[in-house]
């Protein structure tokens, strides 16, 4: 994706990626334990949570093989995760809180957002396509395990800046191809912008005002 | 799409498109205010409604740019409906009132089968295969809206003919292009049968029967 | 599909395939039914449930076109099932009750996993992703049943093994390839497994394990 990435700067790349596809399975399983779900539940909310965003945005550009088909280790690591979870959730009465997650939520947000933006750009999106699809890599795996576990999406409902983080991280990210910079700096920029905004959010307890309806309505 | 169509026509056409999907962003945005969403939610929401059913239709004919990627401008345009309705909720607690909303939405519900119809068909689709795409382009755009925002769909559950006037509309459009009348005047009498059904069944108060779930069930 | 299948046991696979169908059908008639959507909500509910496994399917693999497209009749087969549903319910107050359903959903739950993962394999798709993409053909119908009808997918839910029968019996379809043996005999072996599996977790009343979150979450 970035070619001129160096080599260090691509394995770092990886790494954060998986750290942030593991926090958003964690966020499913831990939904669906929430919610009672049996393990086959568990497993599935886990992975519409981490793959659900990047297969829609891959649908909307026609993209195949969908990522997690090409490299079909990832589904081999969510079973094993989602097993691994469940073990530690019987052992633990099930440890990590969701403020914990809150961190590498937000790391997986900003490179969600950055890849998701870059991979929408390279198939010759308009800008304002690629950012909005950027934001759907990073937000709709969350929506989706909201909608399965019948609740109202919390990107929309809980008035924390969330999905407006990935649309600012994707506006940089256009921003800087626009300048040219090689792309490994934009990548590193919309992902730092995003993840910044989201954890400034998160520690100045940031709210988006709310639309009451009147009795009219 | 209609090659035959006037000049006047087209423009026509243009306008009341443009008011239809405004009128469909707009009963998203009103379903997300009721439900207490965040400004990012009325957003979503509001694009739900309004592309949501072209989306579904385009996936599932493999159509591609689909058409809110082509035309990006309609995005911005969005953006902008739904922060001037955000304002204009704010400022006046809310004027548009659902039953003022029945209208347009009306209008919409023709509009959107006769073009969607019209696509399918233009691929190559079978007659109940086009008819079931025209109504999914008109109806499944609330579906979506409905099920992020937590409700059972309205057009599948208020047992008002919503679905069923664009299903008969659908079926218009392919007996006019069996007897082979021009583009403009198949598309004009199926979006004409399905608003004016709608129409009717507002004004007249028809209902759907119900059928409950016996004991034995 | 199965290539050296005698023509008989292709004839019994088109009678049991419309056996499980028509089941899956129903059961999204009858859920409909319960949840009181009025006509068209049943006849959705019940495509949805029919259809919408395969369909989430050949999404994922990039056919087209979808096996409801090519083979249209199955439509009007489903609108003209929902119709004789929909009077028999009114005039007998609803007698298929849903124990008397777990028998052809089973058969279902079955074909449609050994079919399913048959077409993933022949896309070329490595043995996990046939393997899942078994599993979502037989069971995301299902799973978009309940979440359109405002529940939680009984799939993840009721503890009882379903998606894991279709698990076990995809890695049967999987195995019986890798050892040559006849397309027919591994399309068998795998959808009498499954079906066994579900009927034995059904008669043994089999529970899978439940999470529940501590306050610690």
């Amino acid at each position: 994706m970035a070619s001129g990435a160096p080599w260090v700067l691509s394995q770092v790349q990886v790494v954060a990626e998986a750290v942030a596809t593991v926090a958003f399975a964690l966020s499913g399983v831990i939904e669906a334990a929430r919610k009672r779900l049996d393990a086959v539940g568990i497993c599935v909310v886990g992975g519409l949570a981490a793959f659900g965003g990047g297969t829609v945005r891959d649908v909307v550009l026609d993209r195949r093989p969908l990522f997690w088909v090409q490299h079909a280790g990832w589904l081999w690591a969510l079973l094993a995760l989602c097993i691994a979870a469940m073990a530690f959730m019987r052992a633990r009465h099930l440890e990590p809180t969701e403020r914990a997650m809150q961190w590498p939520d937000a790391i997986g947000l900003g490179l969600f957002t950055a890849s998701g933006t870059q991979i929408a750009l390279d198939s010759g999106m308009p800008a304002i396509v690629a950012v909005l699809l950027g934001m759907v890599t990073a937000v709709f795996g969350g929506v989706l395990r909201d909608v399965v576990c019948n609740e109202i999406p919390r990107a929309f409902h809980d008035h924390r800046p969330y999905a407006i983080c990935a649309f600012a991280g994707g506006w940089v990210l256009v921003a800087t191809q626009v300048l040219s910079l090689p792309g490994w700096v934009s990548l590193t920029a919309a992902a730092l912008v995003t993840t910044s905004l989201r954890a400034a959010a998160i520690v100045c307890d940031w709210r988006l005002p709310e639309w009451q309806a009147s009795r009219r309505l």
